[in-house]
């Protein structure tokens, strides 16, 4: 079951300086709560550090644990944003999915906490 | 025949954060009412949700009400946004309609309702 | 309703002379005779001709008489190949339908009459 | 002749509302008048409409009144926006055409009056 | 857990004749027997029908049987086919799998029952 | 008006060994007899040189000059293929040209005289 | 050599109006001062014209001048800003200069004159 | 050091049935014997397995024992051929190995050993 | 081992005007220092120089020198930053890396020094 | 001037196994005898080494040698082929050139000498 405690971070090496980290997975997969049918997406993660960074293997495994999971697009893009911003604390964060279409139509949900440089 | 009707809605399970919602249907059909003979384009949804979001399977049936209705492409799109936010109620709101040629030209239309960030 | 009688023949200018003509419509969709919703895909046409050639108005019209037609993939295709080949008579003919996807998969479907070149 | 008076326009179905109209013509051809050659581009115009739209037959005929004439990159250019502009009187509006290579140079001119959302 | 018996067919609607018949599912995962790590690929069933065809939505619920089944990219394009196969009888059969990649190599397996046309 | 005579040669500098040549025009325009309307295109010529090779600067002048001719498709292609027959007589032929859509259709007529290698 | 003076200049049609003209040229080549071998590139030049448009043939023949040129990469684009200053004065400029690749790196330079709209 | 050795195998599931395996690693590098320069490239494997089939963690170990390896284009592809048919005795294989471009040049080279299908 | 001294500068030919450079190297290698396993990735250097430009051949040894260097992602975009403006002293600059993927997340980090222009 | 001498060739590493080399330079130019303006291409060499192999510095300087040679498409190809065939004595070649439009129209020559596998 998907949680927060499953990021592990590591400590940023340079917390002084406003950077730019970003991670895209292609491959994630969740289930429909409505239909039981499994959903297809991509998850974009682009972040400020602050103290810390997430660690790429636990990110992998925490994404894992939605594969059986029943969950709707919008609570999906919305837990990965909280259980990060609890993990790590960043300047700012925005978490988007992409999902493969469903009966024609395919959706984008985007989530964005603080301030984003460049908006 | 379309009618806003049609749209269903459900909570917006995070109402107090700003995020975005993006719905695109690449199998949209009408009737252009001079000639008789069908259009086709997409439909794409762009809008921050308040306190509902629109569900995905009515406003597939939603889109297809529209099959054999007669319709120039500035009365669509318009129309889509006209029912969408009566039904939502979003915060903010874009619809853009992509038709291909007709003539050799091929069109698009937008309509924006309220403050669309980044603009 | 879809019926070999829509389609209008114009004389081989070039008799004689083997050549090909191909015509690609986007812009095809018909109903699911079971879900009835509606599908979308594209109709490709190759054939050499003999005496006639398919004028392509008539085409046009003969295409969007499936508009609300409840019928298959694979129905589809075959009506097209037999329509066609009993209104122009053919030396050779491909009919290649390719859909959007329906349920994650997207399909073709071809037929094939005649000895076609290049194979 | 291209002239301003083989525009149509119909009325703004919501000419309250501010909102975005693109038409692309890839099929637009002229004169060198120095070298007699045709020119092949395309032309963009998008427009955000007030009490007229520009109707698209109408505008496919005046495009089409462009191909024996002799005209440079930048007239061409500019003459449509000036007989749009006397046509549809619309809040803004931008012009721009893209040119095919002449002696391994492509270009591109682009006319734009009133204010331009989103610049 | 996959199995043939979640396959069903209908009568192929033109059995005298031959033609083609492909379904892409860009929508397959299963699971790495050796590591537990999901895998992610696409499927392409080519076939040429004889008696009958598969059914499209009993072989999306096929393909989302192997979700959670630990097995090799090989025996996973063999199954399919054997499976395909046996419920099918085709006179024809090509099943290919594109995995991607793992530890920065990207797989195809491809499995060819009886003559193929074209090749 | 479009002639043959308008096409000029040079003698193959290596006209005993056979070779490849292909000329791509992607500013082809003619007129539809029917509707008065023009049509848009592509002419691609790839043929087998024996004594004489076309000269490029002609071959332009020579598709120029169906401007302003009314000519269907089939006829365009049969005509460009007899009178570069007849100008070079080239081993083997092929004129294939590409049509942008009409009415949501878009054709291609291919013309092959000769025995055309790789076929 | 190359020289601001190969430079023509024709009058702006429209000098009251700001508008955008923009060249691109694929074909540019110039020799490395440091090895002798030769370097590829393209040059986009996009400008505002003020009382004086560049004329293409001259601006084609400038960029020929260069081919046996020994200079380094920041120097041509400068010294094309400056010549084409020079000769058109126009109320802003941006030329850039792209690169095919030398040991694995790929270079863009460009050079900014005067306020660029929409920066 | 590259050697066969490094590479294991597992037994082919369906060893009685001819099908195809193609594994792609676009993470290749090795070091110019010449300049000492690394070179990049991509190095794709298809075959036919008999008996045995190259374990995919094993090759990608073997792959990067070529880091460091002072080696010419053709003599790293006829090793991998070698090596692999050494450990694997395939019916038929092919080994390409595709070069990023070193003084504007970019280079492939293909090795194949056995009947290989289709061609 | 990387180092700042293995950048070597040339005077800036125009120190008096802002101008931008790109560098974009698609062949940069290091060591994961976790697994020992090669990562690959691109490096884009955009900057505004000063008095000073880096000289091509230098950077790309500098980034060679990284090879087998033992270093996480933030850290080599950090120390690639911290180098060439210790040796260039530049206006601005912005290093970007871009990762290719690792258990199916690839990652881009950028680290931007002094104030951007169009930002 | 262009001459065969300028190519150099090393021994084949595997003189008895039958193999394909494949170099493409998309930085060919020469000077159109008839206009004095540059011609820019690419050149493709496909071959099947026998006892020799081109070496690619060698190669780099021997298509340099055309910068400045006035010479027509046709015949630059042919001269490549016979240049390249003296030298290395080849089981088979095919020797491709690309060029960059003219008037709208953009060539392609190919020569190919002995029998090509897979034709």
């Amino acid at each position: 079951m998907p949680h927060a405690d499953l990021l592990e971070c590591f400590d940023n090496p340079t917390p002084g300086r406003p950077y730019v980290i970003e991670h895209v997975s292609e491959e994630f997969t969740s289930v429909c709560p409505k239909t039981g049918h499994p959903d297809f997406g991509a998850v974009t993660l682009r972040y400020g550090p602050d103290k810390l960074c997430v660690e790429l293997k636990s990110l992998k495994l925490y994404y894992q644990s939605f594969r059986n999971e029943g969950i709707f697009y919008e609570a999906v893009t919305n837990k990965i944003a909280d259980d990060l911003a609890k993990a790590m604390r960043p300047r700012w964060m925005v978490v988007r999915t992409d999902w493969k279409g469903r009966g024609g139509i395919r959706s984008t949900i985007e989530v964005t906490l603080g301030d984003v440089p460049g908006r």
